[in-house]
């Protein structure tokens, strides 16, 4: 059922290529990748993940409160990152023509049921 | 004259505490605040700065080409780092009731002409 939940937002997202549920180690729970292109979600997120647990200390050290959402816009690819909880984030590759503000809502709104799911 | 383009951003965004330029190492070259209110952007920027360069690297492992913007939005406040270029970058930390998306495009507007100062 996670694959329907990020199926459901890479698929509504005009320019999404892939989206995928990991652990802040790096190891994917599960994946959905629409399109050949982009660079592989697997890939992105393990490199971001480290990046990510850094943010999140970070926020708390600054007593910003909870991480909720990071994203990263590079040249070729937007990657968006929704923080889940203590151990989990999903994430969302889009091409850099795409539309970054769906793929931000649809994953605010499947964070829930995703959460709902991982107990 | 790099306060006064700080200035143009932060004061056109609705909810903007503050607004800095600042070089990968943490060290600011100009800051301007807005509210007395959010976390002081001189030390949100120079935690952000050691993150930001790893997101730098890891965009340009992954193929993923310049990184041009990250965003990150926690509980209490929203930053937006724009990268100007391999040694600086401009930051502007936004309430979370604020106008993030104005704030990201007049970084990006003002993004050059920040360059053009810089040299």
């Amino acid at each position: 059922m996670f694959q329907e939940l990020l199926q459901q937002v890479v698929d509504q997202t005009e320019g999404a290529f892939a989206g995928i549920l990991m652990g802040f180690d790096g190891i994917p729970v599960e994946t959905y990748a629409a399109a050949a292109e982009g660079a592989n979600v697997e890939t992105v997120g393990a490199e971001y993940s480290a990046v990510l647990a850094q943010v999140k200390q970070a926020s708390e050290m600054l007593e910003l409160g909870t991480t909720n959402e990071v994203s990263v816009r590079a040249e070729n690819m937007t990657t968006i990152i929704r923080l889940l909880n203590e151990e989990y984030f999903v994430a969302v590759t889009v091409a850099p023509s795409g539309n970054m503000g769906k793929a931000r809502y649809l994953l605010r709104i499947q964070a829930p049921k995703l959460l709902e799911n991982l107990v």
